[in-house]
């Protein structure tokens, strides 16, 4: 999340400020002005849900998950962990989780803690985790204490950074050896699927995850996240639990036909690809132009340090994504490519890139 | 809410069973399309929600008023009463209102008791809730008690009876001298405002209530319902709260630009209007044939009762929403109207009573 | 809970507003005196209340079964109704349940629906538990609605009446054949166990309940409820969850001296039998004089109908509990004996009366 | 909070390993048996709690304060920080702060982030504090994140140091320059004020803070502590808000007869005194040994680091409390003294650590 320069006019410069820009892909769009007339049960219980469901649970190679359709990231979070959760239990998170800082205290207003470990670029390690566990386990005062129930990591991470299948299976291993779940949000999970650093398939998260869930708004739909429970009996009375939690949609079928629409003929791998692929031309213009990336960037996020002048820039010709000071004289700032970019777009971005 | 009779095969059938059955009316469609791969900021903040919160504005003729755009209607009350209630109070609501019975616990699980009081078809009286308030002000034990903090009416209720000016204007007095808050839940407002019997504005609203929404999702839009906060000091931080709850839409334009087309050359006022006559003209059939009304119908729903033969006739060629079991030979059920009611669909209807 | 008539200056009056007026059974007084220097270690683990434990283990004739000791009663129902019901679950009570009316919210303030049934003189029946879960099994729209989870009784109700063991094994049975569980609020147990008219024991109690508390501070205590849950493993990390609520004494010795002082010698039954006998002096001087008792008394809490002069009358010589107005001209009020009540007392409150 | 070496048969040792081990002081005792047969109003509206109440405004110097007793500290800091904190906050507190990790989540069940600063030994500065709110202030997202709403300190803090009275004045400057509230943990105030390193009065403590509360459960009383609030418009309906989170105690005279005795001649002052002098005692002995002390030790309680084999020897003859391994060969401990050491105890330690 992060606010680009869009104070000033912006007419006619590169929108890359982040991938939730336009509305939807356009044969998601197609698809919901072809069946506006029909009618349909509503919270879900129409065709198109029922077989989006169905086409996720094959993706999974899972054909006993629950699948479930949210509407938005935080509301997923909240929902999710607070029907993973114990009320003793607290869930781990890198301090950069977007559970940690940017969901306006939602997972402590359904009674959680959120216990934050230092990320190395968004990513947290087994190694972590397994400490956090042992010194709670090992101390004195644990029962006066928030007990971890639930491991969050995000994939890819709010660093654009993926987790390798080793990494994911060692998390899921510590998770299960000491009693916790491991949820993994995937937000942006198309551009971590897609990229060609990624070797974690959706039913390796079906196998190693205890709840996760597929992103559709920052991937293509106008909004929509589909969970995925691979044992559902974990989850008791999830669409009451949805409901109470404000995430169940009246018209359900405008979730199903936009993950149908994904989860058919492939789209939800192209639309990761192309925006993967954009965002590595503008990473190895960085590269070529001597310019540092902030973190290794294999997704369609680029996050990179420029000076101020460089920044002064590229802000005439594009619209970025202000991420953080990194000192007096230098910003980070991000890329974000989807499948709304377009080549011309990127050619105009590499152009400018070589001439700061 | 409701069940139509939906499990058998229902191709022909005329689909009365609810008015949130399709997608949405075709000028938003349209809109979507169009507006499609314009790049806009987040949250809220483009120009087709700014632009939509004016048009609101004024139709409210209340030019100070915050204007928020939610997604659904159970997530908008429970968060807007979790931003008007104290800790200290509850919420006035008759047993029949959404947030007494179909809203899953969504208001206790923010904390808050929903104080239920015996509606008259759906409504409540200045005298019910001034009464309720006089004997908890002389109870010695009042400390040890919830106190009425917020009154929820919903208009129309959920038996689609409103209420009149009169009505409403002695119930935001009774609360205000107590020092207490109106809020209005407009999940179907347009049927109400369409209504020939109704005689309440959304100026009267902005006026009497403390807060209150403007329903999409039942009245022709994908989602999404516009909260109203005529005093927008009396909610502070609500943007943050939003988020907080879950409710705050990435791709916000989704909803700007919905609310934008409903509040267009009347639009809004228009797919009242349309579905409320459609529906009067069931209620004239069904007094035509001598059958029962469960309650006064002036707008868009209309509950009935019928014998089970009758039932199992309507059943045949429509679909409708069981409501409950009236007697053992008799049971109440609903037709609701919409947008996409087409006239022919209740030539058919008409026809179909005519014969019972 | 009540308030009595307190206000005018009592000296020389006989106290009756309440049985938790005076400090604590001289025994009691008398041991944590004696006690005083021992060093012991907190929360709970000390010598004293292992013992406590232990003895109100054998007590309830279950040796298995978790004994914590909590401080208030408002605290322990919010405790273990918390414990006891999943979040899609609410508590189904009398709507003159103490946690109906007089918590100020407490538990919806954990997030829980209190399901109100109208009661008899304070007592629910199996039947319309019954009833009620099957009515919520039967509605189509059950799965947006709270699920009734744990029904809550108390013994002796709050107007003093006592469920029978017949009556409680078919309260026991409905939860158990519709998957809730049944929990016993025992704030004035003392008084049940010991009533002429009860034949409910402690281990009836433990095999019937999936929790209960026997309660301290009505019943002669400083303060303190011991909770029992026969089946721990209902109830997994309930310290750490009573922690959590604030609801952890820190000298948690306090709470052990209690109950074992109570639970030696027979000493929680002889409080119960004297202030029952007393307030059954009270009960046959009203009957004898005409006056009207407000429901059954069989324990130690006098429910009864008097006119205005006849409360003057009684203002004068003694505090009594305002209750409720009766009509224009009565009062329903209450007068409560306990362990301090005297023989004196009662010999000039049975004057007074017979004098009215 | 900590653990003893307890397991060992302990008598005959000396037991330091924690302030709230005994019972009462003896003149609370004798209190409580001398009052016990007066019959009193209950929920703190007896004339003990009433005169306490008026002793600790005068102590104050605060006439227009609210006063109101709770029964431990958990509860206290969850009951006062749900009340000051607004829902769209979260407090600020060290990370070493009872409110951080040893409350088994309370804050956060009560909907509430805790905002955790790393502490030295365990106190925060107005520094680090601005410049978190600045930061947040400055965030372009901070809409989306909780903001800082109240600052929490104990005094003494968890490692027995203090705030001086310029520090507390620059925190007090801080919150209220950006519209926070500042609270004072004082579990164990009694032996802050003692301290011959303090210059902080409680009237400088009502005159800086939003809120704190005097220890009683820490300092001498059976349990019981007085949350004070300089300005009572800040916490509307605080009485309704202590029942709601079961803090109200029945017989709330337990409470304000323990703080009367407190408050009268001098009583809190004496005992913290005599335990300051009592633990300084140690720290001079351990000076004197060449051990080094973990932290400042200006208070009741004396950390410091021993090699295995010193701990060894300790335990042998008296119970301290493990507090964290410091290495594999060292590891800290902690003496905490009170009103029920002695000279004779200090003496066999004093001895204890020479020969060590």
């Amino acid at each position: 999340m992060s606010t680009g320069n869009t104070s000033a006019d912006n007419t006619n410069k590169v929108m890359l400020a982040s991938d939730y820009q336009e509305g939807a892909h356009p044969s998601i769009i197609a698809k919901l002005a072809e069946t506006n007339m029909m009618a349909t049960e509503g919270y879900g219980f129409d065709a198109f849900s029922q077989h989006a469901r169905h086409l996720i649970r094959e993706a999974c190679q899972c054909p006993g998950a629950e699948v479930q359709f949210l509407i938005g990231g935080t509301q997923t979070n909240a929902t999710v962990l607070d029907c993973l959760l114990r009320q003793y239990e607290g869930v781990i998170a890198a301090d950069s989780g977007h559970v940690s800082v940017h969901e306006a205290g939602a997972i402590e207003a359904d009674g959680h803690k959120v216990l934050a470990l230092p990320g190395m670029h968004g990513k947290l390690t087994a190694d972590q985790v397994e400490r956090l566990v042992m010194d709670f386990e090992a101390d004195g005062n644990r029962e006066h204490m928030v007990a971890p129930g639930v491991v969050y990591v995000s994939q890819p991470t709010e660093y654009g950074t993926l987790y390798s299948k080793a990494e994911l299976t060692a998390l899921s291993r510590v998770c299960h050896e000491h009693g916790m779940r491991l949820y993994v949000d995937g937000a942006r999970l198309a551009y971590a699927l897609a990229s060609q650093e990624n070797d974690v398939t959706l039913a390796d998260l079906a196998r190693l995850c205890d709840a996760f869930y597929i992103g559709g708004t920052k991937c293509g739909a106008l909004l929509g996240e589909a969970v995925v429970v691979p044992n559902p009996s974990l989850i008791p009375h999830f669409f009451t639990l949805i409901k109470q939690h404000g995430a169940l949609l009246a018209k359900g079928r405008l979730l199903g036909i936009q993950f149908e629409c994904l989860f058919t003929d492939g789209l939800y791998g192209q639309i990761g690809k192309a925006a993967d692929e954009k965002a590595q031309r503008i990473v190895e213009a960085l590269r070529k132009r001597g310019i540092t990336l902030y973190c290794p960037c294999p997704t369609n996020q680029v996050f990179f340090i420029v000076s101020n002048g460089q920044m002064a820039k590229l802000g005439e010709e594009s619209v970025y994504s202000f991420w953080e000071k990194y000192d007096d004289a230098h910003t980070v700032i991000r890329y974000a490519t989807s499948w709304a970019t377009t080549d011309e777009q990127i050619d105009r971005i590499v152009k400018i890139i070589e001439e700061l």
